[in-house]
């Protein structure tokens, strides 16, 4: 775990994030008319968005999600609640505007696109860039819907690379239109909680039992549902020899393209010094996933909120990270990222603006 | 506790909330394209919106944070890591538009005023809505700070309801200027997490064993300190008999005028169909206050952020209610409410612009 793979030789060149300021920050954060600590998780937050820009004045103009859409041939295993036609009917939603990521992009002053990593239908692609009311569709498709993890590798070393490589791309046509300071990454995708569970339990290096624990009810599994997905996992699971793959094998075994697209658009933005906002279970698998490939991308992540499924806070404790939220949410799509974009941008406020207690005149602690 | 006190006739009366629209509200919200219950705890916020609004178009035009300002003589006994003056410097803070609620206040396009209920130190007062880039001052100051109350009440009956009225008052002349869609209420006075853990432990009956366990650090108090306002914190409650007072009686003899004032700008609202949004651990205890006033109010009131004081849970639990964002904030100043407010903005827009799963075209599952 956390070992570069040195197949994947396109990827951008991440760089180890400068902590000379990191003192100097905390200096001037303690410094604010505030007793020490008081603003919890917005502190963190600012200091380490402080560091990434490398200003005590940071600020993120441009918020950009990018909600990534694959089918997957496990759904034929029934380990959703919803038929695999959804993904194709909520990428529609999103083209049109009336999914929740939509309406909470618009309402914070978000932007977003999709991108059509595998659906198992066909769209009409449009350039990033190309529309604010309704997100254009970005066509990186790799192939309709992944194979049946069940039966064969869910997917190609060629397509694996084709895949991540898409995500990259699909960040890359959006910052040229518009230079991007903070990316959230979501996804769609019928049965991608039963992939990024595989993925979570593998690269983490938790083993078949923790599948009983771990397995969710994803977009709704009823009981009996729940039980037939942990059968199944547990049988993927072992099919693969999960417990011996490096984080790329898992990914080409029992992955998704919308993932592995996910991972590439996170390195291809850390890349460029670019923060990264994960959102629920499966960006966070995602994000697992690239930090196996990159190492260095680690200090470029937040998790945007704690998702109802256990497997995420595996992922969030291997990477040393903490959620931002914790709002009970199990939607994806972006949605929890989205929300603590906006308190991202209240965090470099509070870095830019509060006053010092010298500036203010305020008298200190005398605890201090 | 939950028995109005009549005593104080001149509160407006708060209505009922009609809950005739709940079960269409909720029908509403789960024929919406996502997974049912998946927005976790913005569809509650949401619902709870439309029903106080009462239409399935909930709006939040105009948010307004309060944030009440008073001084208490509790302080001379040394439970706070910060002088006495830090009260009257940080009005002066936010007058310049400098403090963490400013900055925030800033970002997400919530209005802010000051109210001075009792500061030791005077002021240039100005009317409600005079600016908007530097918050001002509404004066409604009843006494230079309460008298200390390790010694006697800390404020008169008739300073009692001076109080709740200025508060009220204030909320009145806020919302005359500028209709107010959700008021946020926030506070700053050194000494008040004592009062505030007096008056939970008194009106939800905890007890004196419990003020061991539910005293807290304030400000930011060492462990010498923390142990010296544990033991004045017991020997207060003692001396005002607090297991066996009326919530008013025990505002009156431990209370605080900014925290008198924040129960009299709830109730106010509520009683003008608002809904209202508490902070931390003195804002709600503030609500508890005002909910033993008018059992009616708690239809209206929302909890910004758990705190990282303990005894607001207990004030959490016995109004029933679950606070909105857990980010280990411990602030005041309105500083939680004010984030809490803007996802109650986004929790009205997902109940007002998300397609249905009809409208969408987007199949069910098959689960439900």
């Amino acid at each position: 775990m956390g070992n570069s793979e040195p197949a994947f030789s396109f990827l951008p060149k991440v760089n180890a994030l400068d902590r000379s300021l990191e003192a100097a920050l905390w200096r001037e954060m303690d410094n604010k008319t505030k007793p020490l600590g008081s603003l919890g998780k917005l502190e963190d937050l600012a200091v380490r968005l402080s560091l990434i820009q490398g200003t005590s004045q940071p600020k993120l103009g441009n918020k950009l999600v990018l909600t990534f859409a694959a089918d997957h041939g496990l759904s034929e295993e029934g380990v959703s609640a919803y038929p695999k036609e959804v993904s194709a009917q909520m990428v529609a939603n999103f083209a049109a505007g009336g999914a929740a990521i939509n309406v909470i992009c618009r309402e914070l002053g978000i932007g977003l696109y999709v991108v059509d990593m595998g659906v198992d239908a066909e769209f009409v692609y449009s350039e990033a860039g190309s529309s604010e009311a309704s997100p254009g569709v970005i066509g990186k498709k790799v192939r309709r819907s992944t194979r049946n993890c069940a039966k064969t590798e869910a997917m190609t070393a060629m397509e694996l690379g084709q895949a991540i490589k898409g995500g990259m791309e699909a960040f890359y046509e959006a910052h040229t239109k518009k230079p991007v300071d903070m990316l959230g990454l979501g996804e769609m995708g019928i049965g991608n909680s039963s992939s990024a569970v595989l993925l979570t339990a593998s690269v983490c290096g938790l083993g078949l039992d923790s599948l009983n624990e771990l397995v969710g009810r994803g977009a709704g599994l009823d009981d009996r549902g729940l039980e037939r997905k942990r059968q199944v996992l547990r049988r993927v699971y072992e099919l693969h020899k999960l417990d011996s793959a490096t984080a790329m094998e898992a990914m080409q075994r029992v992955g998704g393209y919308e993932i592995a697209g996910m991972s590439g658009a996170a390195i291809a933005a850390a890349a460029l010094g670019i923060p990264v906002m994960l959102d629920g279970l499966i960006s966070t698998a995602a994000g697992l996933c690239a930090w196996a490939l990159e190492p260095k991308i680690r200090d470029y992540l937040f998790i945007g909120h704690k998702s109802a499924e256990k497997a995420q806070a595996c992922a969030v404790n291997s990477l040393g990270l903490e959620p931002v939220l914790d709002m009970g949410m199990r939607l994806g799509e972006g949605t929890g990222a989205a929300l603590a974009m906006k308190l991202a941008d209240v965090a470099c406020s509070i870095m830019r603006d509060m006053a010092s207690f010298d500036k203010a005149s305020v008298s200190r602690s005398s605890m201090a």
